[in-house]
């Protein structure tokens, strides 16, 4: 853009590329940091510095921390027999915020799909199993997208465990709390009929 | 949150404060920027530090550049006896993108609001007609947004400049170029209808 000065147009031209920018919403946040550049500008540039320099994935489940192995793996209190597979480190947050899992995880970083180009190979199997011997892990639990592409990989995964003395689980399929049945799709209204439980329990 | 590093938090807490942005999305942009080290997070966090040390705001204009005065102030080709009043530097980039401006700028860095106690000290008018004075500025075309601040700021002005040999114009209200009558409302359709021009002209 004319009349605009690079290291401006330099800022903005990245930030238009983050998700759920474009060039427009990158202006205003250029002239918001300009506007606080002591509270905020300064900061954030320090911060993605920090992020930058410090945050590396953890060699064992492939999550993102300042240590590796991760503070998870590190953390002896934590169940070492139990695996949880994750397509990637926002799962991983999401299941740590519901505060269910006590155990490892394993972080696959996607799922198969022939039309991305992602292979088993990409998923790093190879790791998962060998922390399963490693460890004695009894029990792997799959916890990827209720999609054609989670559902192909978790069948991939649970393919490669077979002959591995480990239980596979996967999670339930079902209404989600706070779900009217009016609004939700057939397929999950279908699978919560067939995996019905008796009342009470 | 717990189980996720201070540096990634610290990132993504700040993130979460740019316009636009809430917690859900400084998430997805930090793990973004993680799985972009090379190509996006480190080139990002080197241009805000560069906008952060380089960009200043002009001492004549308002306008934000690397120079004082900025490139637009400093070149002596654009017409210096016509001043365009402008908001925020957003506004004198959308009239630099429009093209049609020739002259100098004015950036009042906000309009009169006594709920946000924007007072008539803050827009820097001083600076405005010692500016008008010292170039013979012969125009001040006020570009204000068409809303009631933005008209209660542009007659403030037009009164700040009344004794000033210097003619005081503001933009042409009317149908924006592309509008549909249908969408418009009244206020816009009265205004356009008000000042209609002969066909031809």
């Amino acid at each position: 853009m004319r009349n605009r000065n690079d290291d401006i147009a330099n800022a903005m031209e990245l930030l238009a590329r983050l998700p759920g920018l474009g060039p427009r919403s990158a202006q205003r946040i250029v002239l918001h940091l300009l506007r606080r550049r002591e509270s905020l500008l300064q900061p954030l540039a320090q911060a993605l510095a920090a992020l930058e320099q410090s945050v590396k994935r953890c060699g064992e489940c492939g999550n993102y921390d300042t240590t590796d192995p991760c503070h998870i793996c590190g953390d002896a209190k934590r169940q070492q027999e139990v695996i949880c597979v994750v397509k990637d480190v926002a799962d991983l947050w999401a299941l740590e915020r519901a505060g269910v899992h006590r155990g490892l995880y394993h972080v696959t970083g996607g799922l198969l799909s022939p039309i991305d180009g992602i292979a088993p190979d990409d998923l790093d199997i190879a790791k998962l199993l060998e922390r399963v011997r490693a460890l004695g892990v009894r029990e792997v639990i799959i916890a990827l997208d209720a999609t054609v592409e989670g559902q192909t990989t978790a069948h991939y995964i649970a393919e490669a465990l077979h002959g591995q003395e480990v239980a596979v689980s996967h999670l339930a399929q079902g209404v989600p709390v706070g779900g009217e049945l009016e609004y939700l799709d057939d397929g999950t209204i279908a699978a919560a009929f067939r995996a019905r439980g008796r009342m009470g329990e």
